[in-house]
């Protein structure tokens, strides 16, 4: 596939700012109305590029985490923009025990779930869980150098035993706060969608997520926008 | 305010269907294209009446429920119908300790919060708890005899102790999954917006919820039905 029309989802303008400078792309303010998700777009040789952010609380200030607003920009972003690929970039957790070091970069692998849906009603409980389809990143993830992994997506930054519990039960090693709703709406488009997950965090260091996140997201998101570029320019020149 | 437009939104079909029938409300297919809500149009004396149904998850044929849905199917809904008021009717849990009985029916109360989104860092603390506003129906609990109580949802049928624990501190009466998604896409086109909840299962039975939920949710749905036709034949005849 030749990838010429780019959607970026990225939760928070922390993480995609770095990416929006290296472009150099441009802000396009009510695109959506009073929505609060914010686009930019630009274009990098032969693609077109769209970054969508989530937005922010008018009332409280704060941006808009989470999946109910992934949810929505996900939708008004494919809406809009009828990208050809979307690639959900953002700042995760992952796991000290599974290899996992502070910086490093993933890409979304085998598919992305949700790890705080329990509904125990059969068929329910699959549902929950979600299992979403990601795009194959195996020869990308080995051409770039990144290493792969499930992605698993929950509504809260830390990992109580009952998250915990279902993290370990579906194999998820890399831990967000959005994937998995934008992966299900790219679904209802039958888009092909993936991550890449740049890690602020090791769920199982001594230290608390939120200072971690806090500590280092800067340095996180230059590496997630470093890894953004290099698979832009993979896909300039390369079929996916 | 006068009502001439109302959206029900309604997370299952088995909590719908009394209503649409009782209405007599069309089935109005492909409204949204290939996305998942399903919508039913009619009209009751003066007043244009819309239900808007979640959907199905196309791959495992079950109800959509949970609050990514839930986000989806309320920016649908608001968007193509432009209602004055918004109304989220469902089946919910609530607890013996307060007073609730099954079958109960309750009006949202105060704001609508998530027990489920849980960040630990100012400003997105207040933000995970969300105290999306509710329409004030102290007047119409009244009138109609009808309970009130807050409205807490969260993306899990059970609830552990850490969902417990918030539940308590932002006093949460009436648990379910999805009213405050709907609630907070409601305020993004500030709508007037509130719920009317009747209670399947009890959080404090020894019960389980999916074992209470299933047994009464027919019952239940009747009684939502009820009600539902009590306040719109209200709003029929006066300002709300």
């Amino acid at each position: 596939m030749k990838v010429s029309k780019l959607c970026f989802l990225i939760a928070i303008p922390a993480e995609a700012k770095p990416l929006i400078e290296h472009f150099g792309l441009i802000h396009h303010p009510n695109l959506f109305g009073a929505l609060p998700p914010i686009a930019y777009k630009g274009v990098y040789k032969n693609i077109e590029l769209m970054v969508v952010v989530n937005g922010k609380d008018q009332q409280l200030g704060v941006d808009l985490v989470g999946t109910q607003p992934a949810t929505l920009a996900a939708h008004l972003a494919i809406e809009h923009f009828n990208p050809d690929l979307i690639i959900n970039a953002g700042t995760a957790g992952a796991f000290a025990r599974n290899g996992s070091q502070i910086g490093n970069v993933y890409l979304s692998h085998k598919y992305i779930v949700f790890h705080d849906r329990r509904i125990p009603i059969p068929g329910w409980d699959a549902y929950g869980v979600g299992r979403y389809p990601t795009f194959n990143t195996s020869v990308l993830a080995a051409r770039l150098g990144f290493k792969q992994g499930v992605v698993t997506s929950g509504n809260s930054l830390d990992m109580p035993e009952v998250d915990e519990r279902t993290i370990n039960e579906i194999g998820g090693e890399i831990k967000d706060m959005e994937a998995a709703a934008m992966a299900w709406v790219a679904s209802l488009y039958e888009k092909p969608f993936f991550c890449i997950k740049s890690i602020t965090d090791l769920m199982d260091s001594e230290k608390t997520t939120q200072e971690e996140f806090l500590e280092n997201l800067h340095m996180a998101s230059i590496s997630l926008k470093d890894a953004c570029f290099k698979v832009v320019e993979h896909l300039s020149n390369s079929d996916i």
